[in-house]
């Protein structure tokens, strides 16, 4: 199996599923989405960590690359039996740790003819492709690849969480409107169904949307495990005035 | 064959998709759409019942789900060889009734561990993997499901048609800005051709959109096979100044 | 392999994958994408013709249709093994010519029950199956297809190029706002990285968007081959003020 990801919208996906229909012919393909915000690699890499542990093992071709045809590395990352292909510019990183405790990262010595403005068609679609028929254990011993001991990090920010208060920050809006922060719900836990305060006025919890009126601001866990600020059957970036990067103070 | 419907929009149907490929490997995946109207199970009901009857006997997956988290149920329907797998929110009854004469509907008594907010990959979409692996024929001997007598039911209002007039109202309004309406278009059939009145107001029927010039308002027979009031390259719910659920009397 | 391309958005191309779902059961399916721009034959002709191309040999069916319901015909046309199903309104004559030196077409003498509005699902879909399962070398000997010996045409503009200047238009801007020019790259192989003139102001040249800093213009090639004026991390259409059919000179 192999899963594409992209910031590439419509209608340059297609180029990059022929190439590795082209190259695998039976392949099953799959689209995670080519709607991530565009280069923004560090939203990018909040959404593959959520989504591709839900997969199979699988080669995973992810592209959001602003810095396309400079000297930044294409890389093929191994973890848990997962194959993550893509640019070195900190999209894989999170991703990579949340698969496998090891991750090795390889950096492809040779792209071969491209393009300067799609690798993804050009350099990260022909690799996802050779990788796949040549089997992800096989990665170590291809041709072309070197190991790479530095790749570019990439790191969330930790949120400050005592028993009285937490202290954390939005970390991505979703197309719903949810402000997803980086405080884990296991601190709403115990105050579940109880309000809080949420960077210093009152909002109730609830573990459903619908635990609150319609337009009604409620704060809960996610599905991604994290404190969420949310409006029922609404929109919490407008409701809650705030944008990703902006404090989150619970208490 | 499975498919997934849902409002999802991007990114989060990647992990139903992920969860499915883990539990079913070799399955054909088919997305319906994940643009159905947030939150607005009638609308999406629409669409279910005119776009899954194309399809093979196959699990369809679908969530609109507003109550999420709540004590709605998670159900289970056969309806003429096909399982449809969704929350009992009405959203599953019109095209229950569309695909078979007698659907049969069981509820999920044990849903397992779940998060309170995404259903759709947590609850749905593992039980879409699990019928589409017991294979449809075994639903009514699948553990964890009981016969649901009195599913959450949604109707589409009846329009009122005589030799002279027709009354119905606006259903749906699709992405081209159609406005598709309850009335049949067996209606127009002897009329195509001649100019009827919308709301006392003249306008000209035809087989096609292009019927009539561009630009220009015309009432046809949609795809559906119900009235449709369109604007031949243009969008017709501004042109015609009328919105889901406003009257139209046809004369 | 069958793909799926049009301008029907969402929900309608759910029910072409049924119907091409239910008449071929087995086959790979792939949507190109249905977000063309709507009924805008000539920029789906630009991007079929850009995408296409990159797939293994399939049936392919396309559809941007302005004149569904009208007398236009409908046509299977065979390029290089390739099949190109849809209309026939100049849509596929470029990609046609990409494919192979001497396309074959084929009008479709008998439709069969069909709607006015939607040939998408009741024509071109079910057209696409069946070729797919006849086998596309079976094409010249299928009932209901004749030859066809004048298609409708769609030409791009030929661009002005010397030694000293190149004079095209704006072909297409795709969704990042970048203007895709009819002027080949290669004119600009020589000049890379030194600045050009377009329409009279100067503007750098690079191979890579961030050969510029975030925000600023430049001329570049684009992955299609021709000359492209783009802002890195931005909007060209904006930056550069001109529109699809625009005059472009570059010195």
């Amino acid at each position: 199996m192999l899963t594409l990801a992209s910031d590439f919208g419509s209608p340059y996906p297609a180029a990059m599923r022929g190439v590795i229909h082209e190259m695998t012919e039976d392949a099953t393909l799959v689209d995670i989405t080519h709607d991530l915000p565009r280069q923004d690699v560090r939203t990018a890499a909040f959404w593959l960590k959520e989504l591709l542990p839900w997969f199979p093992r699988a080669v995973h071709c992810c592209v959001v690359d602003p810095g396309v045809g400079t000297d930044r590395h294409a890389v093929v990352v191994l973890a848990d039996g997962h194959a993550l292909v893509g640019p070195d510019n900190g999209l894989l990183a999170p991703v990579a740790r949340c698969l496998g405790t090891d991750p090795e990262w390889y950096r492809i010595t040779e792209i071969g003819p491209a393009s300067s403005t799609f690798h993804g068609r050009d350099v990260f679609a022909p690799w996802a492709a050779r990788v796949h028929e040549a089997g992800i254990g096989a990665v170590p011993d291809m041709p072309d690849l070197r190991p790479l001991h530095e790749p570019v990090d990439l790191q969330f920010p930790t949120p400050e969480v005592s028993s009285t208060h937490a202290a954390g920050e939005v970390l991505v809006i979703d197309d719903f409107g949810n402000l997803i922060t980086n405080i884990p719900g296991d601190y709403l836990a115990e105050r579940m169904g109880d309000p809080v305060t949420v960077n210093g006025k009152a909002v109730p919890t609830g573990r459903a949307y619908a635990a609150v009126s319609p337009e009604q601001r409620l704060v809960t866990v996610g599905s991604h495990g994290n404190v969420e600020l949310a409006v029922n059957q609404g929109r919490g970036d407008e409701a809650f005035d705030l944008g990703v990067g902006e404090s989150v103070l619970i208490e």
